[in-house]
């Protein structure tokens, strides 16, 4: 007896056909004796149409309408998904951000889940209910519907099962757990048993794309344990917890990359103690997330500053830059698109001495420009063209010799 | 300067283009200086692909999932349309029913309003926004979302202008106006200036469809001014206020028909003194609605009772009554089923006896039986056999003189 919170993305209700199916991923649940808390995505191809349907009404939506419009998305399958429950003869109840007591931060497009009021839920679950949660939304203290930003219902799953003190985190997706790197791209991509949340976090923020990096963060910060697995096979999936078990005690432990990355340089910015930090603040005040960033002094009284950012957010970076050329004292602007991380990841890493000398040899042997290159006590992130991207995971996955048979359990 | 309520049907946000077309009319009644609440209802098509959806996941879906899963289609269109009058360069902010402080009793598929909280709908008008509210929905007290049933919006409208006060409450529709009987059907049919609330509200009782009888009653009761009128056209459409002018001094003012309608039978009832209100309180609290009641007694101690219902409802009559037979104490339920109900309104008829019996004369001289009949002041209903409806009305029309031009201006 335990309480499980259960996250079905996307693809996993896609059709009225697969929440009939998700439908008994969560009773299987509920047979085992469990509680079970489901929050769920919007169907497949929702959200797209929802986004091409504001498209043709304006070019420039606003961010809280853009929320009003898109939140319907998890809204429809929650309803869907309660419906499907009862009719197989479970007792369910589904509940909107709002309605589950999500409040986030007053910020549109990207809020920040602050408080779980948990007494409606747990009333329910009281009741022997299965209880529904819409993702990917809350509402902010005045009312008004925000919605988590981009993959936000691994967040709305994670920070439930925290506020609940919920034994697990069962994370279903299309894919049947994590990966040395993307075996969409790389033939020999092998299924990890378990990772740590670090090392998990790393991949998640470096573009994996299994699991948002907030809710690994959150998972990490409130203990939660997370499981990454299959919506449609029935095998185990990968483990996130505390201490990743050390299966073959590898230096690297994924490969992970990301595309459509620009590099932003700002040019003769000037050089007092506060210039990093007025400009981040700046740009971290309007919503606009950095990613690596890379200084060389130049001269005593100026400094040119390059950092990356999501190329989508490249029009919004260089209006705020503008807005503020004149508090932020720099003398212009350039920026190079069509870029690509790609990252070493492994907690091994941090008593292996040459790791990244070897990442860079190995993508110099290959003749591919490292553009920006970042390191933490686990990582090394490397940006190149996105032409090259692909290759140099390739390269990389044989170089540190992640290829190998998928675990099956 | 005023305050005017517009309402718009799922036919004129039926796609991007019309609501780029209905933020027209809003900026148009804007630029007359006028503060703007606009209420929209699903996009076209919307809410019954939401329902054939539900009805690939089961096929009884409850009430509250299906409200939970049908408020998502105006929550769409009021996103649309904000952004649709941001594009045009006007200040303009969405609510759904339960941010509009639109607060419901606590049932499912079709609720009362039971109050409006207007302050942040007057928090936005004051800073000049036109304010756009979803239609058909609000919210229990307990935080429930809750429809307000068939033509649901129309009342969203009405309550809001009642609440906020407002000068006129216009009904966009696609029709120009309340017309003689439905112009799609019979020939001849005239669109009327002016109509008062009570006449209106028989026509909108008996199923003439352009406007909801609870819309009606609503804005009889708060003496808020409606307009009926089309969203393509510019020209004026049909005024509902405390007395109609009598423009033609007609004694019927418009013929209204509806089909799908059962006659249901209880046999043999125990006549006692309760057991009407028994019958009608217990089909009253399943929230079922009883439309013409005919009783007819057979002997001292049993009574045969008749009375006509939607179709749609028959299944869940017929279970109430077959539940409770032991405490409503009757022999036997019949029912005849593919009926319709067609009507005669006017204010005039009170005071020219007769009206009645020429519209049996009327449906005799076409030989079309007559199964119930119910009157009151201002109206006559008779239920015939559905394929008889068309040519019922066709013929009443013209015995009562209603064919015309219609009436421009």
């Amino acid at each position: 007896m335990g309480l499980i919170v259960q996250k079905f993305g996307g693809t996993s209700v896609g059709n009225s056909e697969r929440i009939l199916n998700v439908a008994e991923r969560v009773i299987e649940e509920k047979n085992r004796g469990n509680d079970v808390v489901v929050v769920v995505s919007a169907m497949g191809k929702t959200t797209d149409q929802l986004v091409s349907l504001a498209g043709e009404v304006t070019s420039s939506p606003s961010k809280r309408e853009m929320d009003m419009l898109l939140t319907t998305g998890e809204q429809i399958t929650i309803s869907l998904l309660a419906m499907a429950l009862q009719h197989k003869g479970y007792d369910a109840i589904s509940f909107t951000g709002w309605q589950a007591g999500i409040e986030t931060e007053p910020v549109f497009g990207n809020a920040r889940v602050l408080n779980i009021e948990r007494t409606r839920l747990q009333a329910e679950l009281a009741k022997g209910k299965v209880v529904i949660v819409a993702g990917f939304q809350g509402a902010t203290a005045d009312g008004e519907i925000a919605t988590l930003g981009r993959g936000g219902s691994d967040t709305t799953a994670v920070a439930l099962a925290a506020a609940l003190k919920a034994d697990k985190c069962d994370i279903y997706t299309d894919v049947t757990g994590v990966f040395t790197t993307d075996p969409r791209y790389v033939k020999g991509a092998r299924k990890l048993l378990s990772i740590s949340y670090d090392e998990m976090l790393e991949l998640a923020n470096l573009g994996a794309g299994v699991l948002h990096p907030r809710a690994v963060e959150f998972a990490k910060n409130y203990h939660v344990p997370l499981e990454v697995r299959s919506s449609m096979e029935r095998e185990s999936g990968t483990i996130i917890e505390e201490e990743g078990k050390m299966e073959q005690n590898l230096v690297v432990r994924g490969i992970a990359f990301e595309d459509k990355i620009t590099k932003v340089t700002v040019l003769g910015l000037s050089n007092t103690l506060s210039s990093l930090s007025t400009i981040f603040t700046t740009l971290a005040n309007n919503h606009l997330n950095v990613d690596i960033i890379i200084q060389s002094t130049t001269n005593k009284n100026t400094t040119d500053l390059s950092f990356s950012i999501h190329s989508e957010d490249l029009k919004d970076t260089l209006q705020v830059l503008a807005d503020n050329k004149e508090s932020l004292k720099y003398e212009n602007v350039q920026f190079e698109s069509d870029l690509a991380k790609v990252s070493i990841v492994g907690s091994g890493m941090v008593s292996n001495p040459g790791v990244a000398a070897k990442m860079f040899e190995v993508l110099a042997n290959e003749s591919i420009e490292v553009k920006m290159v970042s390191t933490s006590e686990i990582k090394v992130s490397t940006v190149v063209e996105e032409g090259n991207m692909i290759r140099a995971v390739d390269s990389l996955h044989q170089a540190f010799e992640l290829a190998g048979t998928t675990v099956k359990s």
